[in-house]
């Protein structure tokens, strides 16, 4: 993947001066110091037109809303709750209208999740872009890094996943507050969310870690729209692993909490899909098998 | 200027909910509550391709040190020091190369103006654009908002301005030691960068402060590049009125504290240029007249 070797390079060439950063580039959201009890928390993704959306399949509404998720669910990946945001639009001449659309997805996002939109700006481009930045914060007992899973960790996941681009690409639902009830109920180790595919996002957190990990295919949470878009079982489960853009929560927690793992948090179920190796492998196990795995989730480039 | 019309449009449509947000969008940066000392500063701002630079006529390492540069002046301008950056990157497919260039760019601003790269984002493109956003602090007693200027305040600037397209466009110097050197030897009023041209940014600051102004055109401290791109005197004085990407500072200072006001910082001119009117009128006077000005800087549409 490109985009790992252009990210591994940029964090080589990047030398943290200030003692306050406790986490620079390489997690969902960089980690500040902030007050006795707070870390801040700093992240910024962008929204590209013919990338991410086309003005065809998606309202400026969906799209504004969608710029605001992605930011969102890395503050939900950190345990987090969203503060303020800024937002730098790219946008081709004459366009008052669409930038009306943008505002009111991510107003009405802002809303909902309760942060401000506190500036931005507008800047002319031959295409359409939306980079949203956002602070956030959260308390030093809850933080979760990507780095924390211990081998023998059980891995669960919330929702379900696959099929995203049948819907929930445009309207992605940051788990921040189920998040942090699984927080608040069991002593979870490590945590990021799914954007790229659980495959390779789980292979993130397992390499973050220095472990390995067994996933138990057939406890894989698939979606109706996966199953909609597949022939057979296997191929569901394919895009459940793969598809991306599901903004779900992936988290660790050491197997002798599993009974104080909720099965829901309010509508949403939370499954115990696999586990955390200490050796460096990345496996699937499935009724007919033990599969080596190699993820091919969504790559930006 | 559409733009103008948009950015009113968006404020109409935001409605700050927390009450640590002294000021959104509307200054150079937004202010938020930080600790009992300091606010904190929040600000992004892009670079486009095509728009805000070439590949034929910039390097990527120059690109990079622009992209924070012109962030560091938002920061500048509110009497501010830079902490974080995120940095928001949209690139073409194989840039490999272009990225190390832009990173170079951007790590030597980080050195230069002491604050730490804590992460960003890499997208596909078509376009090259790079959107970095900005969290900085400044002492309460120290901040400046561009809507504080009263009646009668002298109108200064740093710097010498126009004619930037001949190279000082690509390796701005934002004021931060300076902006805070003057803010501590004299009690500024109000204060913003220059970064549209000096008459659109002098209107921005005087119709937010609620007042007019009148500019001494002989007074204007002219750039040797915009004497070099002009036959006579007057055309010089239109290209430090309205060339922007200057990112000097513009502030007011009440007429009683004129002598307090230093000539230079180090070896920057500090020039009084003109003074703020109780009556909402923008007048240029020169040798031959008074002139009823018409702000023509640069618009981003």
């Amino acid at each position: 993947m490109e985009e790992e070797k252009i990210i591994r390079f940029i964090r080589n060439k990047i030398h943290i001066k200030n003692a306050g950063v406790l986490m620079g580039p390489g997690d969902d959201t960089a980690v500040i110091s902030y007050d006795s009890r707070h870390y801040l928390l700093l992240t910024a993704d962008s929204i590209v037109e013919n990338v991410h959306f086309t003005r065809d399949k998606a309202t400026f509404f969906q799209v504004g809303r969608k710029a605001m998720a992605v930011n969102l669910s890395d503050i939900a990946a950190m345990g987090g709750i969203p503060l303020y945001a800024l937002v730098s639009v790219g946008l081709p001449e004459g366009s008052l209208k669409l930038v009306s659309g943008l505002m009111r997805g991510m107003e009405k996002m802002a809303g909902t999740y309760g942060f401000d939109i506190v500036g931005g700006n507008l800047s002319r481009a031959p295409f359409i872009f939306i980079d949203v930045s956002m602070a956030g914060k959260v308390e030093k007992k809850y933080l979760k890094l990507r780095s924390g899973a211990g081998a023998g960790d059980d891995i669960y996941v919330t929702g379900v996943l696959g099929g995203t681009i049948l819907g929930k690409h445009l309207d992605p639902k940051p788990r921040i507050e189920e998040g942090r009830k699984i927080l608040r109920s069991v002593p979870v180790t490590a945590m990021m969310d799914i954007s790229d595919g659980l495959s390779s996002d789980l292979e993130r957190l397992a390499v973050a870690s220095g472990r390995g990990f067994r996933i138990f295919l057939d406890s894989i949470p698939v979606s109706a729209a996966a199953r909609r878009m597949s022939s057979c079982r296997e191929e569901a489960v394919g895009h459940a692993l793969n598809d991306g853009e599901d903004y779900e929560l992936l988290f660790t927690v050491p197997g002798k909490f599993r009974d104080r793992v909720p099965e829901r948090v309010g509508r949403m179920p939370v499954t115990r899909i696999g586990e955390i190796t200490r050796d460096k492998v990345f496996e699937g196990v499935s009724g007919s098998g033990t599969f080596r795995m190699r993820p091919s989730g969504f790559s930006h480039f």
